[in-house]
Parts: structure tokens; sequence; C-alpha cells
């Protein structure tokens, strides 16, 4: 039987090209495997005629959105996942769930290699390598822009010289990754990290410093996921695409930031995400209301280590589930309302309430009816304290 | 000869009467100190005056503004302090300056006895006691509030019965702390934690829903301060103030919260803190492009740790100058300048550059000149990757 | 009806006097409940007719060995807890069990107070207090070595005006605590920290400078938890108790330090814990081989945390619930047995296997048959190295 | 002029082949540097001599003993460096040394080329070459072992081709890298991990398990660091050497364990460290007596990071100049008397003194003089629990 390649397809120049390119390079025939994670944009059903044009032996497309969301989104969501404190790890949460349907297709079609698109330089190809490695040891990878120094001229030449059915004209000049959590934007100019964004980079989110009435929403999460808005039911996609709509609209959820990759060089990124951040501002203040201190605290450290792990390709590591089971130890009561004003760029939180609060008005409150039993306190100041004085009495006998 | 009593002075109510009170409970004589950490407000001289009338032995008034900026505030930026993510510890760190104050005053007049105006349910408390136990444990403290059960409605008997210089009828329904690096807020009826703040509750800050021009600023770091504003030197202080001016024109810093009390309760907070946002996100960003990843990564935990010990009433432990020497290495190349926008609430970073840069051009682009050698890629990722896919491999064979 | 005090009752002098001493003080009846953790010493019903014989309105005997084994000695192992790097948490594990008894004799027969022998500068009436205001918020508690300042002589004293059928005169030197688990010894001349413990201090440990044959021990594990020792069946009681055994018959698990109470002071301690370390130095290698790297690293952070936790009595906290869901999915692979030479004080494992075991002989061996691709190791060396690389460089550029 | 190999020449086969055959690869000069870092065996003159019967063109011995002891092995000890709890970094901590000298060498000879005998599937080709491009980023790297595929097999065919005046058929069946710190052994039948290993594999230690009498010894700290022992002030070299010595004769220090490399892979490794494990336990319990809890329980995290960082090659790091920074600032007062006893393969502590002591016996005693006020801890234990009982509180409301 002839070997079978597994390509992860985009429809974009690059994996078209692929096609042709892996079929000769391998001699094996190309499975092109296009997955729908809310990136919008064309059709998925062009892009499959598109992957068959360019010589795929079959091409299937995925429609991954709900998957997406529930499986990947959410699970960001209650890790309040921040890379850096910033970025909500649009491309690293995508690529576990491709991989995962790159290894089905290998398996439902025979194939023995997969494909990527890829540089030597980023985080994906290691999120879809180290992601292959784990579901499908046996599968080897190939991954042409790096592997074969394959470059966008060097494409653009074999598409013409194959008369690939793709307009190698429209010539964008942004590197662009999208999907329902977010997008993230590359481009020259934002190389020199002195140079600002310019409005016509973004898409999902419109410029913030043009007045607008505000917009208020109530979000609903039960266990830590948002289960309504507005007091409609909604399936976690909608969620996430809904306040995606509400919160782009008011120019929420734009980032500029340099970032430590993986390879370990520093690159600038752009990204916009008006749902995540909207969503993740939400969760974070119903946690400080229904999370225990020391949870919250410890909690911290978990989210950042879970972050650092989703974006440096470790979603399928052991580290990451045992991660996970902790956060969803504390995210039991993490259910209640929390009333958002959206506008001009901010996502704020106005209101919050909850059957599961640990905010007890009888013990915070400074009017009638205060029932905190303030001779406690004493007691308590003095032996909180009693290390550090004890230190510090011993500092001034020694002189220090 | 007399016992002194040393009193933190605010030149309000409750530390007003307390003067009188404060002798008559201990039959010494009250020596009021009062601190200007650019609280602004009353002159520092009309409440030296007060205190006098109150039947102070003495009135100290001290101009300790640059004092805080430089040892108090910058610290708390290099460590990016922010308790749970948000809070800048605004009260947390006049505290402990005015311990200082206080043990030298005591030093000065003889004072056995330190007393301060919190309540037993708070964090202040804390602060307070544990800083003047640490800088002199042979002071005993005593907190009318706290220790004899005062409350505002016997303050204002007391100041009528004692005829006292205090407008007492002046009643503001806000409890408010507020210095050079921000402004807390309670009320009332923020204690109904579905309520959103009101416009009255601001004073540092200008409604951000204003439309207004953006306000660009470049400020120039140095080791983790800043120096210069717009290209002029500034002190500490100015840096401070003028970024107060300058972001709270924008509305800027504004923060709404449930927070987790150091004496065990949730409380809900609102604070202002212009300056202190806009310095907070340009440091954090200066350290995105000169501090290595591994540094980065650490040092969150590391300012997590700060904070919450400096919001713990720790500022003189010894676990507080551990941190501060580790922060004090990762700060030596915290230089170069950054340009952020002011508008609409937000202090948003549009560029950032420095002479100590590790953001290296030639290995990010993904243009010409690009020096990365991605055939190096292909052996890291197949090593960074190993002992995930080692796992996975025996959890398959396992049939986990 | 009649107010009840539930008592948790040690049978000797101190809980002895405290059933009538609690009787006159409170008006209430007293229910005695001693509970069997493994401590050895008196027969149960012994000390149950010497609870009645003072005057306990009821006494109840609990045998919690299997559950003691179970629900705290298991967890504390997976957890490799060692407080300090050093102290099992014998009396810290204990404390929860014996809560939980109190509360449910609080439900059976009424009870409105709780009360324990501890005094106020020890971490037992933490244990025993958070404890019971997390089971059972509304129970009061009454400590009265600590709230009525009960001492030894006082409480002699009154056994002997009271004829309590006590031997007061049976005066030894140490104050013990022990249970399964361990062993705690405090005495006078050893508050002296200069000074070493004498052979008289133990019981749990025959001297390891005696020459004895060493023994053998294999110890199979499942899930993290001990199920076989040398091929037979055990309980986690009969673990424990046969380790105890051997490993004491050998001198392993004595154990003399300086310890950090949660009060704030430091204390000297001695403690044997023969099984207990017999039993977390074979956990610990086993999680070497069968734990994968990432999860091994951050897993020692949360062992320490969960150590910090018990010790410091919040065993029932929600942080603590979400550190074991952490370890739970952590152990589920901890499976093989484990080979352990015990002689002259030392557990030394010198063999381990596993079907779960992530050593791979073909990566390790130098020898025939390796299939380690030394071929990767250059891309991974260079990009492993490259933030540190491009920091120096930096660093040399800036002349520091 | 011709280009200059610097080569880290230990005097063994691999090393040895490696100076042709260098000169052969690349028609450049080898100039053969072989630094003295306690390792014992031959004399360095005749290492030396026969790196020039070998063919060097030059060749350098370096005493680097004083600079190993105090620039790498105390600071190994303030951290308490034991990677894995167990393993004290011999290895790792002269890798950096030795990188140190080489790039020292290659200066003064004008060497373009550093070359070294690791192979490519352990730890020491990533110390010895983050450590090169850390120091001097311009020299070029060869691994002949890895680069070039050299086996034992082939270095012992092209010595007998070249007439190298080595020894070919000493065959040891260890594989030992030994230093002033400690000692590590490779060997094949101890890839099998259910093997123990066997006394012929030990050198630093003598049998444990001969009765002896023990030996009871006094070391004197300041600042963190040993300077006197029983009385008798030492430099650094001296006092490890030292205790390599008397804890060695009484079998201190073997070590047997699984281990996670940096390169991804599982290995089975035996050490002895004698000196090092005795000096860690006497610092760790100066510690328990001299240091803050907080910085204590903080410090556990900073030793393992430091361990970690150090183990994996990132020695010349910024992080580890940052951990070194905390670690400083912790150590001002780590100065006193540890007594230890040495028997049995163990070294006890059983007696500790320090004018630095923060144990306090007027707080710790149970006995007259007393100081600790016993009517403080009713608040504190109400106050410290508060969190813990509210979440326990809400979790029953909710029937959780």
């Amino acid at each position: 039987m002839t070997d079978r390649v597994v390509l992860a397809y985009s429809g974009g120049l690059d994996t078209s090209v692929a096609i042709p390119y892996l079929a000769e390079q391998t001699g094996a025939e190309v499975i092109a495997v296009a997955v729908d994670v809310g990136q919008g944009g064309e059709d998925m059903d062009v892009i499959r005629q598109r992957a068959l044009d360019c010589g795929a032996a079959e091409a299937e497309v995925v429609d991954a959105r709900d998957e997406f969301a529930a499986d990947f989104c959410l699970p960001a969501l209650r890790a309040n996942a921040l890379y850096m404190d910033r970025y909500p790890l649009v491309s690293a949460l995508s690529r576990p769930l491709i991989v995962r349907h790159l290894v089905a297709a290998a398996r439902t079609h025979g194939g023995t290699i997969v494909s990527h698109g890829c540089t030597g330089k980023g985080n994906d190809q290691v999120r879809f390598e180290v992601g292959i490695g784990s579901l499908a040891p046996h599968l080897k990878v190939i991954a042409p822009a790096r592997d074969f120094a394959w470059t966008r001229d060097k494409a653009i030449a074999y598409a013409e010289e194959k008369g690939l059915p793709i307009d190698v004209t429209r010539k964008s000049p942004y590197s662009i990754d999208q999907n329902l959590w977010g997008r993230a934007v590359e481009t020259g100019f934002l190389e020199d990290i002195w140079n600002g964004p310019i409005e016509d980079v973004y898409s999902y989110t419109q410029d913030p410093t043009v007045p607008k009435d505000a917009d208020e929403v109530v979000i609903t999460f039960e266990g830590g996921v948002p289960v309504a808005i507005d007091g409609e039911t909604v399936t976690p996609f909608q969620a996430i695409a809904e306040l995606n709509r509400r919160a782009g609209e008011h120019g929420v959820g734009r980032l500029d930031m340099v970032e430590d990759r993986l390879v370990g060089i520093k690159s600038r990124e752009v990204y916009e995400a008006p749902g995540a951040i909207a969503l993740i501002t939400a969760h974070q203040e119903l946690e400080n209301v229904t999370v225990e201190r020391d949870v919250a605290r410890f909690k911290r450290n978990v989210d950042q280590r879970w972050g650092e792990l989703v974006y440096d390709g470790l979603w399928f590591s052991p580290l990451k589930k045992a991660l996970d089971a902790f956060i969803a130890e504390t995210q039991t009561h993490v259910s209640g309302e929390i009333r958002l004003t959206l506008q001009g760029g901010r996502a704020v939180v106005t209101g919050r309430r909850s059957e599961a609060s640990l905010y007890d008005f009888s013990l915070a409150t400074y009017d009638e009816g205060d029932m905190f039993d303030q001779s406690l306190a004493k007691g308590f100041v003095d032996l909180w304290g009693l290390p550090s004085r004890l230190a510090a009495a011993r500092d001034a006998r020694l002189e220090r």
C-alpha cells in the first residue's frame, strides 16, 4: 500500500503547495485535514475542494468549534490562562485539538507521516510535534518549512510552476492565526518594537477610542464555566462567540507585547481576544468572591504554570493533567453571576453575586450588624508577627 | 517623668478624639505625629495646630513624600506589586513608613506607648503593630478603636462633651485612605457587592467614558525605576505625581474588587491608582524586553509573594529583605524607554526601546536578515517533548 | 437538658482531672472520648473505666487504627510529607481524626462544647480548634490548660483534693505523643539545644549503633500506597505496623531537630518514626522511577505545601483538598516494588521494579542496545541555552 | 596562524585519543587543559606529559581546588543543593569551573574551538556548551563522542593504530566522575535498576556496616559557610576534604537513585559524597536555628530551583545570579556551631549553638521561666482558621 501523509491543512498558500511537494518528496499520498476552530474566513467546503485540486488523495474538514470551546477554551478560562500575565494562549490552545484530529485521520486513513506548516523558530512546531509524539509516538513528522528550508518565495514559484489553483498575488503583509479564542498578528513593521500597531492590524475588535454607549452584560457561571449570558442559557461556543461580538464591538482585548518564545528568543506579538479577556476578567472576580484565600494564593502559581505548560507545547503532558485536577477541585463553587460593563476597550466588573459566596456582609460591614469579634485581633496580630519580631530583635542585638 | 504616648495622627475625628482620651486612660502625655505621604487635603500646619488644640503635649508633622516615593513606592514598582493581581498596595505601603516615624518620635520624645486609630478587623492594625514590634519591640501599642471598642458615635459624643475643635457634623459617607501611590474608598452601599461604584466615589481619576484626546507619554527607566518623563529628569515623587495627574485625567487605574483580608474575611474595596497602574504597566513591558525568560517566570512568584507579604503587614520581615535582594539583581538591566498612550481609562504600551534589550531583531524577524538557525529546532523539539512522550507511551501501554 | 462537654480524653493526668473540673466550671456533663490511633500503652477499656471513675457521664473508646492508617497516614505518604524536610507529621495527622470523632460524639450525645488538653503555645490547639470549627462551627471549645491557665501542679493538687483514681506520683520527665505513624518526645534537658538526646528517650526504635544483621524487605505499592510486604498482602495499618517493627528494630527513623511552630516560636523536638521513614524513602524512589520529570519537580512544591498546611492545622481546608486532587492524579502509576535494606539506623533502597516504569533501559544504557539518538542533542543544547547566552552577551556588551 | 582547539583533557583514553583525532579532523593545533578539581588519582604533571605525548601543541594543568571549593561547592552548600532531594550536584558543579578555565585558555592561546569528551545523552554536554556560550559566545564547540559518533572501541582501535601512549587494556567496568564534592559511578550491571550496588563500586566511603566507634565533629559556620572544624580554622577546601575523610571513614553519603536527566530520560546513578552530605546536614540544622520561618519556607523553593538550574547546565544564567542574591541575604546570620556524630553511614546532628539563634528558651520552655503569653493564642487560632471555617460552612450550606 502507498504510504500516506496526513497534512494539517489551512487552505493557504504554504499548506496548499505542501500537498504536491510532500507527494513528490515522499512518494506518498497526501490526506489534507482542515479543522474549523472558529477561525472564520473561507467556507470549509471551498478549502476542502482546494486541497483536492492541489492533488490531495483525500480531504477532510472537521467542524471542531464546539469541541474547541468546551475542551480547550474553557479549561484555559478556569486556569485564568494568561501567558506572561497577558496572552490568553490563542494558538497554543488550537494546536493540541488539531493534533487530536490529525492523529484520528492517520488512524482512519492509514497514515504513517504527519505534516504541518510551521517554521523552526516558532512555538507551534513544538505544540504539533510533542502532541503527536504523545498521542501517536509511531508517526513520523515532516515540517516542510523547517525541514526543507521552504520559504514563501519558493512556495510561490512552486505554485506557479505546478499551476496550483491558488491566488499567489493576494499577498497580505500580515501573518495571522485566529480562532474562536482570539487572533494573533505578526507583520514586518511591528518587528521594530518601538512602532505601535495601526488600526488596520485588527479585525476582531473595533477601535476603542470611538465613543459608544456602554454595553452591560451579566454572565452566569457554574463550576467555573459560563452557562448563561443575560439570563439566556448558552453553550460554551455560544458564550465565547457572543462575548467576542459584544466585547469586540467595544475594542476589548487588544494586546501588544514582547513575548518569550519557547525556542529561546523574544518576539513582538499583537493579539485580539475580546471574548477571552472579558470572560477571564469575570471569572477572576467570581473566584475572588467564592474561592478561599489560601487556595486563591496557591492557584495563582498553578495557573501560571498551566499557562506556561500549554504555551510550551505540553498540553498532553502528565503535569498538565495533574494541574487540571487541582483546578477542577477549586472550581466546584465558582458559581454565580458577574455584571460586566463593556466600553472603551475595557471590560469592568461592577457587580457579583453568588449562592456560594464567601463574602460575609455581617463580618465585613462597618455598619450595624457587624458580627466580627475584634477582641480576637490582638492575639492574632501578636502571634502573626512573632517570627518577624524575633528576627528583628536578633538583628538589632547583633547590630546588623 | 510622665509617660508619653506617640499617636499616629491624621487630623480626623477619630485620632483627634484619641488625644484627650488616651491622656485620660493612660495618664500619659500625648505626642501627635502626622506624616505627609502625599495624601493632599488639609495643610499639615493646620493639622498640627489641631493636635495641640486637642491637648497634645507635642505635635510633629513630617514631610515624608520623597521618602515614601523612593523607599516604598519604587520597591513596589520593581516588584510589580499587585495584590490578587489587582491592588497596588496603597495603604500597605504607607503604614511601614509611618511606623518608622512613630518609632523615631518615640525615641526623640521618650515615648513608651504607640497608638493608632485602626479597628480590629482591618489589615492596618497588623501593619502598624508588626512594624512597631520589629523596629522597637519594647514599645507598647494601644489601638483605642479596637482595644476600647471605640465607635464613631462614641467619638462624636466625646468630642462634643470635651468641646474639641473638630467639625463633627461634616460626616462623609466614605471611609478613605489616600497617599501618593493611590486612594482606597469604602462606603456602606458598596458593602452590597452587587452594587457598582458611582462617579462620586472617585477623586484621583476623572470619568474615563468622557471622550478626550489621547495623551502620549514616554517614561525612561534606569534599573527598574522611572528617571525621566518625556525626556525631563524627574525624582521618584515627581514621576508618580506627574503620572497621577496625567493618567488620572484619563481615568486610568480605577479598581473595584472583592479582596482577601489578612484577618480572614473578604471585603469589597474600591481603589484609584492612576500613576501606580501606568507605571507598573510600563515597567512590566520593559521587563518583557530586558529580563531573561527563566528570571521572568520565577520573578512572577517572587512578585506575588512580595505583594502578599507587604499586604500582610510584613514589610520589615526577613523574607521581604531576601525577596528584595532577588528583585534588585533582576532589575540591573531594566533600563530603557516605554511609550504609553493614556486614554479612556487605559494605559497602553505602544513602543519600547532599550540598550539592554534582549529582543534580537535578527533572531525574531521572518524577513531578510533572519539569523535563527532553524535546523536546531528538530533536536530541541524532540528532546523537549521526550519525558511527556515516554509518559504517554507508558499510559497507553497500561491502557489508562 | 443539661449541657454536655465532649472531652478528647487520653487517660492521662491532665485530661482525667479535666473531667470533674470541666463539670464544675461549666455545670455540664462530661462525655469522654478516647481514640485509639495506634498509640499502644494502656488498654482502651481501662482508659474508658478511668474516665467514668473520674466522673464522666459517658465514656467512649474508638478503635480508629485502620481509619487512621488509611485516611491520614497514607495521604501523608503519597505527599512524602516531611515538615521542614524532616518531620513526618506524627501528631498533626492524628488531631484531625480525633476531631472527626469528637464531632461525631457531640452529635450523638448532644454536646455543645468540645474540650481538649492542649496548651496555648503548641500546634495542637490549632489543629483541634480549626478542625472543629470546620466540621461543626456551632460547637464552643474550651482548653483548660490554656483558657484557665491550668498547670501540672494545679492538676495534681486538684486530683488529690478530689481523690481521683490517678497515680500522680508516676511522673515521667517526658512529654510524649505517639501514634501509629510515630512518636514525639519533649523533655526539659532537650530544651537546651546543645544537649543530644539519650537512649532513654526512645521507645519505637532500638539503638542503631548496636550491630545487627541487615533486614531486607520488599514493599509493593499500588497507586502510591503499600499493598504488600515481602509478597504478603497487607492492610494500610499492617503495612505501617510491620515496618514500625522491622525498621524500629534497626533504629531507623530517629529525628532530632529545631522546628518552626505555627504560633511563631522555634522548639526542639525529638521524634521516632521508623515505619513512616522507611515507607516514605521507598515511595520517593518509586516516584523517581514512575513519575515524569516536570510532575516530580512541581510535586515537590505541592508536597511541601501539603506538609505545611497539615502541620499548621489546616487538614480540613479547601487548599488541602485541592492539593490532594493534584497528588491523586500523580499517583496513578506509582505502582511497583521497592527493595529496602534496614540496618544501622538506615533504610536504603537497593532495587526497584515496576510495570509502570519510565526508566527505559534502551535509552539509558551506554552498552549495546542504545536507542538514544545523540544527533538530537546538539539542537537541544543550543536552544536550551539560548536565553542564557543572549543575556550573557547583553551583559558583556554593557560591560557589566 | 593555525587554528587552535582547546580541549578539556582528563588524561583518560577518550580525551587522549581526541588530541590527534581533533588535529586530524580540524587541521588545528590542540591545546589540552586539565583542571584539578580535587579528583585525586594521577599526578597532574603525568597527565600534562601524556597530553604532549599524544600530540598536544600545548598542555596546561590548573590547580583549581581552592577555587572549586570556595566558588562552587560553598554556594551549593548555602543552597542545600540536593537535586531530587538526594544528589549534591557533584559533576554539575565542576563543569562550569572547567568552562571558566577553557575559556581563559582559549583567550591565552588564541583558541577558536573548544572541545569536550561528553556524549550526546548526558547532562555534561549541556553544562559545557551553555557555559561556553555564555562566557565566550564566539567559540565553536566540538564534542567528538557526540558529533563524530565516537565510541570506546573506535577510540581503542585509533589509539593502537596511532601508537598513542595509553594503556588501552586497563579497562574499568566503571564510568566514573569525581571531584572534591563527590563521586559518581555508572556501570553496566547497575543499568538494571533492580540490582543493588556492590562494595567494589565505592571509593570515597568505607562500608558503613562495619562497626566502628563514632566520630564526633563540631563544625563552625560563619554566614552559611564552614570556617572551623573542632575549633581549628579551615579553608573551604580543607573543610570539605577533612569531612570527606572523616565522614567517608564511616560510610556517610552513599546515594543510589533513579534520576531525571535534562535530555529527557531517566538514568540510574550511584554517588558518594561524604563531606557534602555531612556539611549539608549540619548547614540545614543551623538554618533551622537561625533562619526565620517564612524565609525558611520560601528558601526551600529557591534551593530546589537552584539545584535544578545548576543540574540543568544553567550555572551562568541570570536566574542563578538572582537566586544567589536571595540566598546570600538569608545567610547573614547562619553562624554558629553544629555538633555532628558520624557513624554507621549516618551524619546525625546532636547539638547546635549560635549567637544568632532564633530559638528562645524562655518562649519554648514548658518549665519555669516560660515567658510565652498563652492568652494570645485564642485570638490567633480563631482568625487563623477563619477562612477555612467560612469555606467549610459554605460547603455545608450547599450540601457538598
